[in-house]
């Protein structure tokens, strides 16, 4: 858990300082509001919350009847837990727009189920970390979001990620300069399995697919510029491939104002553009985004992008927003891949005051007292026990200082401090307690 | 949020400081391990997670034929939504025995569901935060939670609130030295009205029961205590009703102890020792504990206790602890009440840079980085817009400081600077603009 939220806090405090204001959303939503958002796999993923009571008395008979479980489950479950935090935050905008003052920038960290099966890196239940900036069209957001990605994995210490940028404004370009602009996604999806099959297997995939001899030459250009480091040079060569196409010459004008905006900043080391970047879903209409951390046994970590249109489902079409989500569960895995956690974060106390002999607990209490408002974050040990014993605690604990007053102490009017880690020892006055454990402390 | 933030994490720093250790579980239990542990009316209130995929296929078919949703679910629904944190934290603790060091303190912030009719302080989804001191008997546990809801109750700012206190076995002794031991939580249901149905509705309650009238006069005797005001009279007055009978005895030491502890301290001003408090919750065996704001129209804030056996049910027996929780979502209910929460908590940003114009574009990316990098929570209104639209924008979201330089201000070097609030306005050289805001903030 203190690892976690060391994670979560970074993250955090990023989203604080792009001044994104908190939302959460509750867990359960209506059934129908998740339902047809997240494609027909999505949708068998959601779970489902069964009606309490009598929930029979009002199931859908005929697919009672047929054994169709299918059929059945919007009558007897009307709620479910959310998938995603996307579909909720665009409900939520929707019935708060009279409220919020656009463009509108939240962070949220939840949550999230989906009925997957479980396996590295894939799990039933885990924690998304998403920030969005909803209502505005300009560019800077997505800089602004490129620079959070930047800023927070830099403080976590994770080596050697990439933020990969395309847009699919170009992708959506170079389909229609090859004539199968109506073959976007088969195109798309084929392209984004380079990572997994290599050139050669997504000319496979595409040659399956049915594709032209002259599509899978052009699509092997793009691939083949990927071994190209320069992202600049990269980006060039993808706009000469393109050609024209307006729509494609747009999204490479973006990406170059994006390269021009992090040279000389510290995104400049880990921003990539990759032409052959898809992102799975279908609501992305601009730039997105993956962080990628090629030495680690991972998927990506972080994703996004610009959907001109996400609340138009929730009946108000037409706002552009750009999104983006870190994975916390997989940030973890990276963690412990790299051993980057902080040492020192699991104990869950500073100071632990024994307990020497009954005669001196209201001494004791009163040492608690005094050590929290020092500032320590403090523990009686409940019992006097074995002074062994109490010790093997503090040492089992990760405590840094044992404090105790017992007889002898308290007749020479001193109280005994152990520096755990480091082996010393010494009695002060009551009175220098404080300074001199937060001594002790920052040497 | 930012209210509701402001709340758990005053909590939060609590616990902490008390050397409390952060666990969270699963939202998801299996099923079987929630049902039978909150009673009757509680286990129709558990949410049940649908099976996925074609559940009717392993359904109950004699359920099914027979249309007994309650005889169905559990071949349909093998995962539930936790009802509270103390028995998910039991199932914790047993499987994790090997891995803890005990006596263990750990808190836990976390959602929790129940199926009951939303109304006012009743939610079906809410916030629980609960601490745990378990694997130790000792008093001075009960001592130290009674310290932390005196203290985060105080920091929160909530006036007159009661942290009531009693112990089960006095009321048990004082059923046994009424001759009706056996027949404990039929005269405690009776006795916890008191604050609804009046001295004379328990009465009524009692002799509905079929209690005599010896153990009805006793009762009264007892509730009579409470309109003396001072704890330690009402406390002493209790043992002399109790008498004798050991148990009651024990009790009556605890609190007097307790009594004893708090004198001197903050705690002092709050704690209220009350013989006819029983708390619903049938796994207390002592000390008990709840938090009343007698002047705010919710229920009980806090609640817990001491129970000998908690684990039992996981297999593991005969661990004591004691616990409390906080309902974050009443206490919300009281601060607002009371109107308890600090100004300016609402604005998610301390500084919104203004864009003049494209050519602007690069001088303002750099405030920005300068202004994050100086401790300012920062956006860039994304569009160069009207100043007016940008101005609104700044007041409608709280902003405390505008930063803009426009053709002019380059021209000259300087950057403009507006405190929103008190209306002044500045032109600093770039390189004093931290400084300048610094002064401003603490101003």
């Amino acid at each position: 858990m203190s690892r976690r939220n060391w994670i979560l806090n970074t993250i955090r405090s990023g989203f604080e300082r792009h001044g994104m204001a908190p939302v959460e959303t509750p867990a359960m939503e209506n059934l129908s509001t998740l339902t047809g958002k997240y494609g027909e796999e999505g949708d068998q993923l959601i779970f489902r919350i069964l009606n309490n009571g009598d929930y029979l008395a009002k199931a859908d008979e005929t697919a009672l009847a047929e054994g169709n479980s299918k059929a059945l489950t919007p009558s007897i479950a009307k709620k479910a837990l959310r998938y995603d935090l996307t579909v909720p935050f665009a409900r939520f905008v929707v019935m708060a727009r009279n409220e919020l003052s656009f463009p509108f920038r939240r962070y949220q960290i939840q949550t999230v189920w989906r009925g997957d099966r479980p396996g590295r890196g894939r799990y039933q239940e885990f924690t998304q970390c998403d920030a969005d900036i909803i209502g505005s069209e300009s560019l800077v957001s997505e800089f602004d979001l490129i620079q959070l990605f930047t800023e927070v994995l830099q403080e976590l210490g994770i080596p050697g990620f990439e933020v990969v940028v395309n847009d699919r404004r170009i992708l959506a370009g170079l389909a229609e300069s090859w004539g199968v602009a109506d073959r976007l996604t088969d195109l798309t999806v084929a392209m984004d399995k380079l990572d997994k099959v290599g050139a050669e297997g997504v000319d496979k995939e595409l040659a399956d697919r049915g594709f032209s001899e002259a599509v899978r030459e052009g699509v092997q250009r793009v691939v083949q510029l990927t071994t190209q480091s320069d992202a600049r040079l990269r980006l060039e060569a993808t706009a000469a491939i393109a050609g024209e196409v307006p729509q494609a010459q747009a999204g490479i004008h973006d990406m170059r104002t994006l390269l021009n905006w992090c040279s000389g900043r510290p995104a400049a080391q880990h921003i990539v553009f990759d032409p052959t970047l898809a992102r799975g879903l279908n609501y992305y209409t601009g730039a997105i985004f993956e962080v990628r951390v090629p030495e680690a046994p991972v998927g990506s970590i972080c994703g996004g992008g610009r959907y001109a249109d996400l609340t138009g489902i929730f009946g108000w079409p037409g706002v552009s927003g750009v999104g983006i989500s870190f994975g916390a569960d997989r940030i973890y895995d990276v963690c412990e891949h790299f051993g980057l956690f902080p040492e020192g974060q699991e104990a869950a106390h500073d100071v632990l005051v024994l307990r020497m002999d009954e005669q001196g607990t209201a001494g004791d209490l009163a040492l608690v007292d005094e050590l929290r408002a020092g500032g320590f974050r403090t523990v009686l040990y409940p019992e006097v026990a074995k002074l062994k014993k109490q010790l093997k605690f503090a040492s089992d604990t990760q405590t840094d200082f044992v404090v105790f007053a017992g007889e002898q102490e308290r007749a020479e009017g001193v109280v005994a401090i152990k520096d755990m880690a480091r082996r010393r020892e010494d009695r002060v006055a009551p009175s220098a307690l404080i300074a001199h454990l937060s001594n002790w402390r920052t040497d």
